[in-house]
């Protein structure tokens, strides 16, 4: 079965809005209906935006924490100061780049973003994005009776390389990682992958189409995904792995002898 | 426009074979027809299949270095061995996966894999896979006349996630990366994150639909892809970062005070 990705043109907002009365006119706007099945990508900082998620970052008071991190990874004290309150943990750091974690996701810079923002504010994640996720999936199950997964996207780095691919922050609706442990492979192994990504695969091709400049595509339809729709509520803990179990993490930290 | 992605089933290949005859005959045994601007994705162990990248590792002999990574890791030595000789460097690793480098493909255990293997035997990442790439291509627009990318896809896990997305291990006839250091956004700003990881997230999604167990698809069509596709020559390190440069590598081995 073929699947599709279908970016929606939307209104650019400035002040806090409804997201689903927003959705509904941009379904409207683009002459596209929903269907049983669908997944519904949208941007968190579409969401955040709705929310007023928006920090004058000039009016920031900065502690002694924030004027440490501001110094060893040479960040504005004013990005710092909000990087350290919106995350749980730092792991580590470049020049102007802090990896965070929070509510379990890793991102850069505690996922604060200057780009997309008017000048001397920045943009949060949004708050309870499960939640909000929720919310929308429910609603347009009352609106149109048709079930539909909804993902939050942000863009993200992959290790070694070069240029942005997706995260889903939150989802609802949607089952995020398939299990294939029972599964075999063409000769009866079993398989050494045993989990797919599921809602950050859809939302990383979803966050392609939208593209990250003046188009104004917060939104993405992603029809035929093969994904398996839930009722039950889906937790942060279920895509994300505790980053002492990441081989990354502690892989990268583990160096063989002599290198 | 809307992407659509087009996983094709194929024969099971034992023995080495003609990639090109053999997507031919899985296009027509689909009844699918490329059109100008599809990019095709390609499995990288079909490829390897292909071309016979397949070791006994009964049969290998171990190197000192082999056994001390064998230990370090807890990988059999023989694995281990293998590892050693298809790798450039070993970032470092936990027990039984060690984060390797090879040709500018940063990857598990260098690539090779038991899963899709006889017993006794692993698959080893394809010789040249620029090289088969652009082969493909250019066999391609002779016999078709028509302009298409290629990209070889393999899985990858995502730092403090579960479960598999894709990576490009190669490609040709497509930019790999897209340049958006001159584009605004919304509000007039250069945009925070500047480069889109295209082939990686075409890879992404296209991996996703092929599947991992014995479905055996090893051929996906993304179509109105909004690729940029190229006659030029593609290299490993247009879609690479030195790992001294990446973020990931450098900033978690960077942590701050006091954690």
């Amino acid at each position: 079965m073929q699947l599709t990705v279908l970016p929606l043109l939307a209104d650019r907002m400035d002040e806090k809005f409804d997201v689903f009365e927003v959705f509904l006119k941009t379904l409207e706007k683009n002459e596209t209906k929903l269907e049983d099945g669908d997944v519904i990508v949208i941007s968190t900082k579409y969401i955040s935006n709705s929310q007023g998620r928006i920090v004058d970052i000039e009016n920031i008071q900065i502690s002694k924490e924030g004027l440490d991190v501001s110094k060893k990874y040479q960040l504005k004290p004013e990005i710092a100061e909000v990087v350290i309150r919106e995350s749980d943990k730092i792991f580590g750091g470049i020049a102007g780049f802090v990896i965070t974690s929070s509510d379990n996701i890793m991102a850069p810079n505690a996922g604060i973003d200057k780009s997309n923002a008017k000048k001397g504010k920045v943009i949060l994640y949004p708050d309870n994005p499960y939640l909000v996720a929720e919310q929308l999936r429910r609603k347009i199950f009352l609106k149109m009776l048709i079930h539909v997964g909804v993902i939050l996207v942000d863009s993200r780095l992959m290790p070694a390389r070069i240029g942005t691919s997706g995260v889903a922050i939150a989802c609802a609706g949607i089952e995020p990682v398939l299990d294939m442990r029972s599964k075999k492979d063409l000769d009866g192994n079993p398989l050494k992958v045993t989990f797919q990504a599921v809602v950050d695969n859809l939302a990383t091709i979803a966050n392609h189409k939208m593209g990250e400049g003046a188009e104004s595509k917060p939104f993405a339809i992603v029809r035929n995904s093969g994904a398996t729709l839930t009722d039950r509520k889906i937790s942060s803990f279920e895509m994300a792995i505790d980053p002492d179990q990441c081989v990354y993490v502690r892989g990268l930290s583990n160096p063989p002898k002599n290198q």
